[in-house]
């Protein structure tokens, strides 16, 4: 096998970065292929490579790989360039979260604008969505037949913009639908005897179908929050698949909503610390908390860390195994319990051959150039897929790729009206503003949305607001664009 | 000519109904019909019989008149019912609006939920909305091929649903598109040589053409606004057609808000009372503020009176003259004198054979019967009209109607995405939420439309003020649907 070029778009973020390395790896139709790993963090690059290039080593594959911190030379010549960037990195949106929180646009992520947590933000992080944009642009420029697999927030509003505008193939991949396999491995099924579709925009998915062994199994639903919900006591903040939020938005909308579909519920579950506690469970109310947030952002300090312990200790031994008790006692030794035993099961499963990661990407780089037939939850364009929603909005929903593309099946039974009309519409209106806020340059869309948000009292809180983030030395590019009209 | 019958609901609106009376009167095609007038207010139902009596022997006309506090009777055998009745009255409105703003719920038209101004609530006024479904499956049982012209607010959310759920003929009117010949007139322009056009959705139209000698006259705005703004100082609460408000959504919508569209733009407009006098101009700050609409109600107050003296004057002296001196002394004595004015002006006008009132109830009727072709704009399903609009939704569009129906003009120009996506779109969305309410008796539909509400500070201010308008003795039957589930 000759092996095509894979370019990863902020490779820099490690334990992203070796899942598709470790499915590369286990993937025959892809061997012989190229890695070109592109970050603009040296040091973060250099660490990814090196424990890329050991996973390749002691998985016995046959790839190669490349750094570079040059955009163009990884897109040139690339077959698939899988962009997972986040540019200002979470420093950025920390800054603009403080900001908004000022301002009285308290966390909340039904908002997903200003103040949002998590790297969802639509409205303020200007320099990621035109970052998102060039790079589409410069794949049609450089290598017009490359797939962009969109992997970077944010997917609905980006998958949306570039599939609209720029003429390359591209697909927005997530794996918030796993979500499913959650419920099922809760409810102790079997995998295989269970039918179910997800559909709706991305991080907005609804369980539209549930059957057992050929049966509506709605009720296997009901039994599993009845019994998982007497004392339900969240073992990280991340935990709300099955939770009281979760349960509440099941029984409004009378589908279950799937992954982060359950964070971006209404401002009925986010209005204040208590409220959130008492929906998403204690102590943290959920990742969009402060408490939440605080949790994640020192867990990710500290992955950072091993991950440059591990790369460290690599480079100085480059003979040592993944596995080694040497190897684990030296590089883990300072990290907390629970994630010394979440790294040590990562590098066990990256290092099965047996067991991919559960992402996408690679599954569908092998369905396109190799016509193995399978089953994703991909976004692209509706075009007719969920009636009522636009043809021209990306939407998130079960496709089978093959060398012919991608297809999607056909949503059956159909997302329930009230879903349509009480969820994803609104959600898919302020996409727009986003887009039409991007797009024109004009600061009074920018000031509208806000206008239009729950947590916004007066005009002048809009423009203050506004002026601060804009005022910030990393926005230059934004003021210049919203200084248009 | 034999005529036909024409049903008027709520005929006790007098002035409404005599400007009906007027055109009836005035238009030959209808001569010899029945006007059967249904109100359930006997002393304002006698008083308009006795004027609409009066006005049809002055004009000379071939009109039979009938009085009934009967629905039935009335919508029996009727070619036409224009459905004009106000529910509760404005009492109830002003009892629902106290309870919302002790809850926070300032009024301000956009929210045309809880606490809105006028006679627009969409989801407090159930009775209203149960009454006019109600008339319309009377209509199709008691007289199947009548045409229902609905004229009672809220008219985007029943001709939506009227015109999805019963199999009859009808139509949703307003007269808020009379606002481009307010503009032509301003500007001096000869009305023959104007080619416009507006489209929308009811109270959020839009003016989409606009040419002049069949070129783009766009600049004659620019120039009216300019010269009429510079010192704006509006005539009466309701003056804001040329304002503040109707200037900056004309410039950041590209078109120019027509009638109550312009009361209806964002929170921008309404946050205060001193944000609505810098809008809409001092010193009622628009009449939908404190001043503009007591101001409104007081003067609705003086006309009652005026109406009912009227009434009594030809009552007792059945053979007086409209015009005569005798008369016009008599009767309005005791009115200011610009409600004399306004009141002498308006029996001239209906006097005036040459002269229609407007109202386009008379104009279509006339059109369907007699096949006189006339041009309108009226509410209807879109079907395709506005592209971007489903189907199933009650647009505002300029139509011709003729023997063989209502005809929708192509607009040409579109409305323009930013219209569609920014201002429509989420008015639409209101509207879904309202009916989802409506058919399904959900409570927590209510709850979640006034959590997305900008005023909504908790939950619980959500569920103390749906309990306390839901406590309303007049609002026994919405109590009992929303306890549905």
């Amino acid at each position: 096998m000759p092996g095509v070029k894979i370019s990863i778009i902020g490779a820099g973020s490690a334990s992203f970065s070796l899942r598709l390395v470790g499915d590369l790896c286990k993937t025959k139709g892809l061997s012989g292929s190229l890695v070109s790993l592109m970050d603009i963090d040296k040091n973060r690059l250099n660490a990814v490579h090196t424990l890329a290039k050991k996973y390749a080593e002691e998985l016995g594959s046959d790839l190669r790989f490349e750094t570079t911190m040059n955009l163009e030379d990884s897109i040139k010549d690339a077959s698939f360039v899988v962009n997972t960037a986040l540019v200002g990195g979470h420093s950025y949106f920390e800054k603009v979260r403080q900001i908004s929180e000022k301002y009285g646009y308290y966390r909340g992520i039904d908002a997903q604008e200003f103040n949002m947590v998590s790297d969802y933000y639509t409205i303020s992080n200007f320099n990621q969505i035109k970052f998102m944009f060039d790079v589409a642009k410069l794949i049609e420029k450089l290598s017009p037949k490359a797939w962009l697999l969109q992997a970077a927030n944010p997917v609905f509003e980006l998958t949306t913009l570039i599939s609209r505008v720029v003429p390359i193939n591209m697909v927005g991949i997530c794996h918030g639908h796993h979500g499913v396999d959650y419920i099922i491995e809760k409810m102790g099924l079997e995998k295989q005897k269970v039918d179910w579709q997800v559909a709706g925009v991305n991080h907005g998915i609804w369980l539209t179908r549930f059957k057992y062994e050929g049966k509506d199994a709605h009720h296997l639903i009901d039994e599993l929050l009845e019994k998982e919900l007497k004392n339900f006591k969240p073992t990280n903040p991340f935990d709300d698949q099955i939770s009281l939020v979760a349960k509440d938005m099941y029984e409004f909308y009378g589908r279950m909503p799937i992954g982060d579909t359950v964070r971006n519920g209404s401002w009925k579950y986010h209005y204040n610390l208590e409220t959130k506690k008492k929906w998403f469970g204690e102590p943290w109310g959920g990742v969009d908390s402060e408490l939440g947030w605080k949790w994640y952002q020192e867990r990710q300090a500290e992955r950072a860390i091993i991950t440059q312990q591990v790369a460290k200790y690599f480079k100085e031994k480059p003979k040592a195994k993944l596995l080694s008790k040497e190897t684990q006692q030296a590089i883990i030794s300072t990290a907390k319990d629970d994630l010394k035993k979440e790294y040590t099961k990562e590098v066990y499963e990256l290092l099965d051959p047996e067991k991919k990661s559960g992402e996408q990407h690679i599954l569908l780089a092998n369905a396109l150039l190799n016509d193995e037939k399978v089953d994703l939850v991909l976004n692209i364009l509706n075009k007719g897929t969920i009636p009522g929603i636009a043809d021209d909005v990306a939407v998130e929903i079960p496709v089978y790729a093959d060398k012919n593309g991608i297809h999607p099946y056909k949503i059956d039974p159909d997302i329930p009206e009230r879903i349509k009309k009480m969820y994803l519409m609104p959600r898919i209106l302020r996409m727009e503003w986003a887009l039409e806020a991007f797009l024109t340059g004009d600061r009074r869309v920018l000031e509208e949305f806000l206008i239009r948000d729950p947590r916004t009292r007066s005009y002048e809180q809009v423009v203050k607001v506004i002026d601060e983030i804009l005022a910030l030395p990393e926005n230059e590019e934004m003021r210049k664009h919203y200084s248009k009209k």
